[in-house]
């Protein structure tokens, strides 16, 4: 991959603490790749002030002017039909048009959604996107796809996202082979949703560059049981959320009881290192940014609330996803799976998705 | 409450380590409860040494002998059909001739539901039965259900969990007016499934003892937001066993992290004693049992590993119900919806029962 220049289009104007933190973060991600140019999109007037001390920076960033900007609370809908001068519709343009092969943006996901479906079109066999997520496990990090693109997902789609997962699993991942699992109440053949049976079916009688591991259920995903976790946009934003919670409710049960007793807060004084560790490990920030999966570009969501550091990491990932050629291995996956899946799945499949609907 | 006698029905015979930890578990539970009778259902030989030394426990103890045992593996149609043998199957008979107002087992979950659905049979006007868990949050418990009974539910379905959860809610949390919420992917009105967005639309119109709070997302549970969250069996299965794994995952990393370093270990000699209150409030013996609701019979599943402390809270939980009267509460709350639900509402109950088949 050394020597080849890639195009990173940033939405600049998104997330709660404005265009500040994405050029912090562009600033750190620099160092790391000297091979990519950025685009950067947003309010010239607001932006070029934050270069005023980076000349340097400014020698691998463009930026383009865009007057307005999606605010958090825009609907989809209205962003959609009058956003054409936003940044975020900006910044996607230029992937469409060939000028950045990744964009990323840290605004309003629903809106970066609807116009990245819009703009750049689902690839060729594929129905929906799905937004990826990557989750620290036991023994490092688990793909979770879909984390909230749809509401609901019927077998032929879950099959969708198995094998975008895979892909994405290899780009950043760096895996061979991933282990794929299908997010269940159980892992016997007969439990579970019509679709999540169906989707089974198909994936164990198709060859795929994966191992296929069947059903996993909740606790698989810290686990790390599979490297990818399939499930549909309801269910995994929903675990994903309660995860979140789970894991916050426990440091702060274990915060208050440090800080009640004298021994607590000597015994934190000696353990700062390991809680430094450990917050390091869990911290959204190092696994930062949803990925959409499934159209004709990549699009990375950073979380709204992220700062440079995290910001840095998701256009790591949103790089390392550009590098990986990751779009034309889902489709040539999908290909095969296509000309591989016997009459029954395919039977399997119309049959789920007309009673999913 | 005081003074009434109250009798407990247990399947001695379930779990992972046997009768050894229920019976040590019931010498727990009874000195807090001298008002309560318990009726012993398995093997008589296996279970009478168990009292040797327990002389005065025997005094509050009726052993049934049950030759037969349901096993974990054991699939629920065939536990139901050949299992009328079984300490499982007659510790259920008690409550449905009203020899005793609770059955508590912890046997194998898709047994114990499939034979108390049979001798049972739901509550008038209930469709489906739910399964309840206590999920430990930031300001004490979150009544979570359905965990895991019902693989889809439709909106009347939902409304029939909300009135359920309220009542043990009351019951086991001693609230008076305990806050509702249905979980989903946003708070916002046009989130999520039809199903979900049906039942909010009733909990809206009808009045009932509770706070309707409308939508509620992951991380509510562990944050406290409401105190009890209504989903459908698949997605607060998987919640659950998400959020297990990912606590687990925080405390094994924080584990790792202080017995890297000298000074970590150091650290946790000194927060020990946080450590060990931490970990006393995240115990899952703690918040031990999923209860069975919607069935004219409490039923209350103990984890099938857990000890005797974890076997005695379960059983706590279980005498909590039976005296707090909740089966005839929930018959009354749901024929006040039924009388209240206006026609728009009942209308899209119906449209939804059929979309989401």
């Amino acid at each position: 991959m050394a020597g080849r220049t890639l195009t990173v289009s940033i939405d600049a104007m998104g997330g709660d603490a404005g265009p500040g933190v994405v050029v912090a973060g562009l600033a750190r991600s620099v160092i790391r790749h000297p091979n990519v140019r950025f685009l950067l999109h947003g309010d010239e007037a607001e932006l070029k002030p934050l270069f005023a001390k980076r000349a340097k920076l400014l020698e691998k960033v463009e930026i383009h002017h865009a007057v307005e900007r999606v605010r958090m609370e825009d609907k989809p809908s209205q962003a959609l039909r009058r956003g054409r001068n936003t940044s975020m519709w900006r910044a996607i343009e230029s992937v469409a048009k060939g000028e950045a092969e990744v964009v990323i943006s840290c605004g309003n996901t629903g809106a970066l959604m609807a116009m990245s479906m819009f703009q750049l079109r689902t690839l060729k066999g594929i129905d929906r996107p799905a937004i990826a997520a990557l989750w620290p496990s036991m023994h490092g990090q688990t793909v979770v796809l879909d984390v909230g693109a749809n509401v609901e997902s019927d077998a032929k789609q879950l099959v969708d996202f198995a094998v975008m997962g895979q892909a994405f699993a290899r780009a950043v991942l760096g895996l061979e082979r991933p282990s794929v699992g299908i997010l269940n109440v159980g892992e016997e053949e007969l439990k579970g949703h019509e679709s999540v049976r169906a989707a089974a079916q198909i994936l164990r009688s198709v060859s795929l560059p994966i191992e296929f591991k069947g059903f996993v259920e909740g606790d698989d995903i810290s686990e790390g049981t599979v490297d990818v976790v399939v499930t549909d946009g309801f269910t995994g934003n929903i675990a994903l959320k309660t995860a979140e919670g789970a894991a916050r409710v426990v440091i702060n049960f274990l915060r208050a009881g440090l800080r009640r007793s004298l021994l607590g807060r000597i015994g934190a004084l000696f353990a700062a290192g390991a809680l430094i560790a450990m917050r390091r490990k869990l911290d959204p920030r190092a696994s930062n940014g949803g990925i959409f999966l499934g159209l004709n570009g990549v699009v990375v969501k950073s979380h709204g609330g992220t700062d440079a550091l995290g910001f840095a990491s998701a256009l790591d990932m949103a790089i390392d996803m550009a590098e990986a050629d990751v779009l034309p291995k889902i489709v040539a996956d999908h290909a095969r799976i296509a000309e591989q899946a016997t009459p029954e799945s395919e039977t399997a499949v119309a049959g789920t998705g007309a009673g999913a609907a």
